[in-house]
C-alpha cells in the first residue's frame, strides 16, 4: 500500500470515494506515519450522530441495522437534517473467534452494502495504540469529516472493553433476546452504564414476559439514566417494531440536541480526552516493564523486600 | 475506631485473635494512616495459597466454598503443608446490588463461620485506591502474614473486574450451571483468561451435556492454558463432585509448586506490580482531569481546535 496525503484522500472521500475513505480508516486504524494526520483532520470537523447498537452474539444485531438502514434510506432525514450517506461500523472486540461472524454480518447486510447511500466497515484490534476502544471513536470522526451526518456502530458484547466503544456513541441501544436472564445479570453494572434504549429482538420467542420483567428489576434498581430507558420489542427478521426503535432513537437524540447540547458536548470531550489519557498512560506501563529498573523491583518484591506500592512509586519517580 | 499500631494488632492476629485480623483488613480496604504500614509488612511475609472461584450470581459459588471447607478442615493438611486456619474473601465488584447476596453467603457458610479454623470476610469497595483489585490482593497478603496458608477468593461475576481480582489468585475455578451458554458466550475471553479448572455445579440439572459442549468447544478454540483446564461436574448441595473438584485444585497447586515455581512467582509479581502501577496511573488522569490545563483542552476539543491525541500529550508533558 503506496501512503497517500490524507488530506488529498479527505478531499476524496467528501466528493464520494469509498476507496479514499477506507483508506483513511485503515491509517486510524494501523498506526503509522498517516495515522497523527488523519485524526488531526477527522476532530476538527463536526461529529456525525452515533448510534450504537450493541449485545451478545446471537441477538440480531446486523439484521436490526439493516432493517434501520432501510428505515433511514426510506425516510431520507434525520428529524431537521437530511442524511445523504450513512456509515456502519460492525466492531467485535473479542476476534480472534469473530472472522465468521463479521463475515456473516456483511453477507447479511449485502443489499445495502452495494448501496452507494451506505458505506459498511468491519473493525478489527490492530495496531492502533488502544486497540478498538480508540480506533472507533476515531474512524466515526473520520466518517464525519467526511460528510456522513449518520453513523451505526455495531459492537458484539456488553464486557468492558464494549462499555468504551459505546461511550463514543450519542445514543446506545442494546439488544437482547427472550430468555436471556442470566447473560444480562452478569453484566448488568456495565448495560446500565451504557444503554438509552433497551431492545428485546425475537419478541416473537418464549420467555419475553420474563426478559421485560428482569430488565424492568434491573432499571428499577439500578439505572442513572434520565429519562428511564425505554424497553422496545422488535422481530428483526419480519421488521416488526423498528420503525418504533427508530422513533425512540431520534426522541433521544432530540433531547441531546436540546437543553443537553452542551452537557452531552462537554461529557464526550471529556471521554474522549480520558480515553487517550488512560492509553498513553497504560502505554507508559509498558514502557517501564521493559527497563532494568522494573527487573529489578520485581526481584526485590519476590524476595520479600519491598511492596508493590513502594516499588511503583519508586518506579514512576524514576521514570 | 481508635488507630492501632498494624505491628501490633499483626502479632495479635498470629496469636489468634479476629478482630486485630479484621481491623488489618479494613486497613487496605479503607486507605487511611495504617494502610501503607499494614501493605509494608503483609507484602514481606510469604504469600498464602489462593484458591479463586468465579461466577455469576446463583451459580452455587458458597455453597462449594462451604463444601470444599469442610474437605480441608477433615483431610487438615494441604497435601505437603498442614492447614490449620482457613481464609475466605467473599468480593463482589458489582455492589450496591449485593448487600443481601453477601449476607446469604454469610449465613450459608455459617456453620463454619463459628467454626474457629476459619475466618471468612466480605469485601466491598470501600477507599481504597483502586478499589478491590488492590484491597483483595492485599487483605490476602495480610492473611499470609497472619499465618494463614490457604485463602479461597469468592468473585461474582465474570468481567474485566473479576480478571484483575482472579490473578490474584494461584488456581482459578471458573463456576458455571448447566443452560448458561449465553453467559459463558458472552465473556468467553475473559473466562479463558481466567480458568485453570472449570466446574458445571448442579450438574444434576437439564442442559448439562450441552453446556459441556459450549465449554469443551470453547477451550478448543481458544485456550492458551498448559494443561487445558479440566471441566468438572459438581453438585454442591450434596457435596458429589467436591472431593474430585479439591483434587484438581492439588493438582494444580503441584504444577504450580513444581517445574512452574519460578515462573509462576514472577508472574505474580508482575501482576502484582502493573495493578499498582495502572492504579496510580489512572490516579494520575484523575488529578489531571481535576485541573485548569485540562479545562482548557476541552474547550479546545470543542471548538474543533485540537484533537485528544494532541490535548492528551499537551497535559502529559505540562504535569
Amino acid at each position: 500500500m503506496i501512503a497517500r496525503d490524507p488530506d488529498e484522500l479527505l478531499g476524496e472521500a467528501r466528493h464520494g470515494s469509498r476507496s479514499a475513505l477506507a483508506r483513511l480508516i485503515t491509517y486510524v486504524e494501523s498506526g503509522g506515519a498517516n495515522q497523527r494526520a488523519t485524526i488531526a483532520r477527522a476532530y476538527r470537523a463536526p461529529a456525525p450522530y452515533v448510534v450504537g447498537l450493541t449485545g451478545p452474539p446471537g441477538a440480531g444485531k446486523s439484521t436490526l441495522t439493516d432493517r434501520l438502514l432501510a428505515t433511514v434510506l426510506a425516510g431520507g432525514t434525520l428529524e431537521d437534517e437530511p442524511v445523504d450517506e450513512i456509515g456502519v461500523l460492525c466492531v467485535d472486540p473479542s476476534s480472534p473467534f469473530t472472522g465468521g461472524a463479521i463475515l456473516g454480518d456483511r453477507i447479511r447486510m449485502q443489499d445495502h452494502a452495494t448501496n452507494d447511500r451506505v458505506f459498511i466497515r468491519s473493525m478489527a484490534t490492530r495496531g492502533h495504540l488502544g486497540g478498538l476502544a480508540l480506533a472507533v471513536p476515531d474512524a466515526v470522526r473520520v466518517l464525519g469529516a467526511a460528510g456522513f451526518a449518520l453513523v451505526f456502530v455495531e459492537t458484539v458484547g456488553v464486557g468492558q472493553m464494549e462499555v468504551d466503544v459505546a461511550s463514543a456513541a450519542d445514543t446506545t441501544v442494546v439488544v437482547t433476546n427472550p430468555g436471556w436472564g442470566d447473560a444480562m445479570q452478569a453484566n448488568k453494572a456495565g448495560l446500565l452504564e451504557v444503554a438509552d434504549i433497551f431492545v428485546i429482538n425475537k419478541a416473537d420467542r418464549a420467555g419475553l414476559r420474563e426478559t421485560r420483567r428482569d430488565l424492568e428489576q434491573m432499571l428499577d434498581l439500578g439505572t442513572k439514566k434520565d429519562p428511564r430507558p425505554p424497553i422496545l420489542e422488535t422481530v428483526a427478521t419480519d421488521g416488526s417494531g423498528v420503525d418504533a426503535l427508530w422513533s425512540a432513537i431520534v426522541a433521544h437524540r432530540r433531547l441531546l440536541r436540546g437543553d443537553r447540547r452542551e452537557e452531552h458536548r462537554d461529557t464526550q470531550a471529556r471521554a474522549e480526552l480520558d480515553r487517550v489519557l488512560a492509553v498513553m498512560l497504560r502505554a507508559r506501563v509498558g514502557e517501564l516493564a521493559a527497563g532494568r529498573a522494573y527487573a529489578e523491583q520485581i526481584a526485590r518484591l519476590r524476595a520479600g523486600e519491598t511492596d508493590p506500592y513502594l516499588a511503583a512509586e519508586a518506579l514512576l519517580s524514576e521514570s
